[in-house]
């Protein structure tokens, strides 16, 4: 019997979802297998298929099993019969609201033999670290309609920022700038326009800022780090920024590192009062569902994260090797795999490393 | 004596801006000059210099002043040593919603020759115009702060979107599109979370779509849209979002098309009400200020919309061909010019073709 059992409820969603977390998982076994750790596995069907059959997205008693759990691990939910918003506020943004997923973490890098999108880049140029607030912001959900179908029609839509969620965030970004070779953290907000909410980010930045001199720290509104992300992405060290302006800025991420398919990302509460909730970056893309056609690629790295969390970093920098090595093999050229296929080379190669 | 005089404000305003905003006061003339057309200029000298010696930003007098005028010319505004936010909110963004500029055109287009930092993108590839709205959304200044200084402190920022402000610039773009030989309209929004104003600009393009069979329209949220415009810009043609996301993906756009050195645009109030603006996108750029480095080919093309929308499409043509003329030797190697030494090599070339 395994030392130490990992309860891990499962979501593999709509679309792809079901598809790259069974390669995840096993990825994820072979990972854990040399370290005396079990991953005992809850699979729960939430997403479009529940929403159908009873109009629910999180029934309060999943909910609370869910909350039982050590982390989740998710796929994608969203699908085109199912309203837009429906699951992605009922499910998704549920989950990380209630279980308090406070940092968004998203790694952004340039893997060696990667292609990007952008002419002359190298590994060194891209390597950042996106930590995104995930708790308020815009996403909150505040907001309304006045006079609907009318002419006077108002549809309003609120920002929510707190001192005590944008300091817990902005402290975790600075522990992570300090841990990190550069030591470099930049705020990306728009404080010239959103100058409520940009003053209470820079402000918090400062003081925050004062308990780490080592740190040097930037500022950048979100239109130009948006554009620096494309000419000049080796600006960016740590980046620390709200719950939308981290949702654009790390799918630009996901563009200049060879796209959606390696984008990596934890839903963290590093408090631990609520299970962390680990998926990929990308959507449930309905359109290559059920074809085996799906890179599995940023769930496994999402894997990783989820095993630093847990407190198994040579687990995870194993995971994190054996995709280096994938994707440097594909730049050598070869046959397409499919997603399975490309599963079970990466955790052949997890398990060589073992 | 000319046929026709056009009263235009010009506001240099600070940095780089009074550099630009002469070469494109050369050009101006050069390409009105055989139209029979005088430009007759009035230069406000608005920005960081008036704020510290007055503390205004826009003195009631003068905003009086500039509505008299048929358009406005404006460089840059912005200095480091004012707060951020007092020249933008006080300045830029009180003329753009006192004089109603709900259309805020941006076109985003590589010209030949000139060097994108996307790889193997040809200028058939990327040739975009986004109508970002410019009176409402996040950029209405709504919002407060409770209990400011507190560790319970709360700052909002409310976006503001009326059923009158979303469909007259969703009218305008299709009618752009209309124009346009590929007739697409991509609406760019965040549905799945910013659900109440979401929906109604889903609900606005459907029914105003309604009036324009021959237009295809799509959907992107502006996470995936950031993406596409780094990854796959040939799938838009016309954009239509709203102010913040406009001004994101605008300077995504600048960013795949050579930089913000070359990306034009236009306030426009379509209805005439009040006198239009025409601005390049970028800022002041302190750092280069007064040292003839700035490029102003933005500022060049953000007089030819201005031509367009003063109703002289002829000398607004020769300007963009004259751009395109200069930019092609450009990538034909050479000494670096100086900001006056392009627009004088502009203005020449504009009249040669005159
Ligand atoms: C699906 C959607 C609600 C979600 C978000 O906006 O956060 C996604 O885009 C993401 O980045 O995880
Ligand atoms: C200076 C700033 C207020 C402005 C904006 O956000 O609209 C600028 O970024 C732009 O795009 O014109």
């Amino acid at each position: 019997m395994a030392a130490r059992t990992v309860k891990l409820a499962v979501i593999p969603g709509d679309g792809i979802g079901p598809e790259v977390i069974a390669e995840g998982l096993k990825v994820l076994e072979a990972a854990t297998a040399p370290h005396d750790l079990a991953i005992e596995t809850t699979e729960y069907e939430l997403g479009a298929r529940l929403w159908h059959r009873t109009g629910e997205t999180l029934p309060d008693s999943v909910a609370a099993e869910l909350a039982a759990h050590e982390a989740l691990f998710l796929g994608a939910v969203g699908d085109p019969t199912v309203p837009s918003g429906v699951l992605e506020r009922g499910l998704l943004l549920r989950l990380r609201f209630d279980f308090d997923h406070y940092v968004n973490l998203r790694p952004v890098r340039l893997y060696p033999g990667v292609e990007s999108p952008l002419a002359g880049v190298t590994p060194e140029d891209i390597d950042m670290l996106v930590v995104r607030e995930g708790t308020e912001g815009p996403y909150a959900g505040a907001g309304g309609v006045l006079r609907k179908g009318t002419p006077h029609e108002i549809a309003t839509q609120d920002s929510v920022n707190t001192r005590f969620g944008v300091e817990r965030v902005v402290r975790y970004a600075f522990g992570k700038a300090a841990g990190r070779p550069r030591k470099k953290l930049t705020l990306v907000h728009k404080d010239n326009v959103l100058t409520f909410a940009g003053e209470l980010w820079q402000r918090v930045v400062r003081e925050v800022g004062a308990e780490y001199p080592q740190v040097s720290v930037d500022y950048c509104h979100v239109d130009a780090a948006s554009m620096f992300f494309v000419n000049q992405p080796a600006r960016f060290d740590v980046v620390v920024t709200d719950n939308l302006f981290g949702d654009i800025i790390t799918d630009i991420g996901a563009a200049i590192t060879g796209g959606i398919g390696l984008a990596a990302s934890g839903n963290i509460n590093p408090d631990n009062t609520f299970p962390s909730m680990f998926e990929p970056v990308h959507g449930s893309a309905p359109d290559i569902a059920g074809q085996g056609k799906a890179d599995p690629t940023a769930t496994v790295l999402s894997a990783a994260a989820m095993l630093d969390h847990l407190g198994v970093p040579e687990a995870s920098r194993r995971i994190e090797a054996a995709v280096a090595a994938d994707l440097k093999t594909r730049a050598q050229g070869g046959e397409p795999r499919s997603t399975s296929r490309i599963g079970d080379d990466l955790a052949a190669r997890v398990a060589e490393q073992g």
